[in-house]
């Protein structure tokens, strides 16, 4: 399914800026009274039949809503950007599937990248959601500060959790792998079916 | 530092095959008296000096062997593949990076992917290996029916784990997320400074 994408949503009419005008337009060759999928970025999915393009607009009559099913819990992320820039956009796209809400970017004492393209970002992050077919599109911030980040994070009612493990735990960890011999069994993209769970806990595989 | 790989040492002497042998003298233009490093897939780095070369094979005088630290404790995969490969191949090179000591291929009753190229992904695997220094290349085997599988892994003394959550689990796991709102910091590449957690741990950050 081709989703496009309106940022202007008014009374049953919605608009396309340019860039989804072109796409339709030129690219797919949409043409009046097609009907298109697109999303308002803000969770939800509309489908609209076109009454009016031209070369920089287009003018969809509004003819479904749908909301997107809600997770009921939420999760942010703020990391510090890898030198190496295409990691951190293949990190944006596996965020954008897994539903995160919002990405902030850290600058930090050990930091080596201290700039990022929001506006590249960004568009990176619209494609992956329109990919994975999904309505809302999380809040990218630029980079800020370690502390601006830590000290001006609004909500309290929140599980905060930084990825670091202390000199104790580190030496925990070593000793409950060390002589260990692991097997791990990842299925396909359909999971494991019922039975072969079955034989696999049978043959003293824990789940 | 460029890792050579050779599968042919005898009495301090190690023989580079073709494709090797190509890449040494035609690419990067060693010659007779120049020292390479190169690995032998199973744990050793080597240094050795060019005493002779043709277009199939290069001839090394070996000079230093050091072994590979190695770690206490082994990992295996076993993963039906992904219908794309190109991520089967991208996961390959994180195993690889990770140092995971064998991966094997399933076809499981959902599996949308039956075949693989494993001659393509042993030369990926060769390449990961020489990119993150590494000097031990994992075996890497071909795909095998679940039941093939799970009925003649040798290993008796090995944590096994299948990656399958059970309803029950599954609604716990729902459960514990449920109106949760979740912080998570990533640091840079360096890991964050001391100062950094420090400040983390005060905001209500756990590690």
């Amino acid at each position: 399914m081709q989703l496009f994408y309106s940022q202007q949503i008014e009374n049953n009419v919605a608009v396309l800026n340019e860039e989804e005008t072109r796409h339709c337009i030129k690219v797919l060759r949409k043409n009046k009274g097609d009907t298109i999928d697109f999303i308002d970025g803000k969770g939800n999915f509309y489908k609209g039949t076109i009454f009016d393009y031209n070369k920089k607009n287009c003018w969809l009559q509004i003819i479904e809503q749908q909301e997107e099913k809600k997770r009921n819990y939420k999760i942010h992320l703020a990391i510090a950007p890898t030198k190496n820039i295409s990691r951190i956009e293949w990190m944006l796209e596996k965020c954008i599937e897994m539903g995160l809400n919002s990405i902030h970017f850290l600058d930090c004492f050990h930091s080596e990248r201290k700039h990022i393209k929001l506006e590249r970002l960004e568009k990176i992050a619209l494609s992956a959601t329109k990919q994975s077919l999904k309505a809302s599109l999380p809040s990218i911030h630029n980079i800020v500060s370690f502390n601006d980040f830590i000290n001006h994070f609004k909500n309290d009612n929140i599980e905060k959790l930084i990825c670091w493990v202390d000199e104790e735990k580190h030496q925990l960890i070593n000793q409950s792998f060390k002589n260990k011999e692991i097997l791990l069994l990842i299925g396909p993209e359909g999971g494991f079916s019922e039975i072969e769970v079955k034989t696999a806990l049978t043959k003293g595989f824990k789940a």
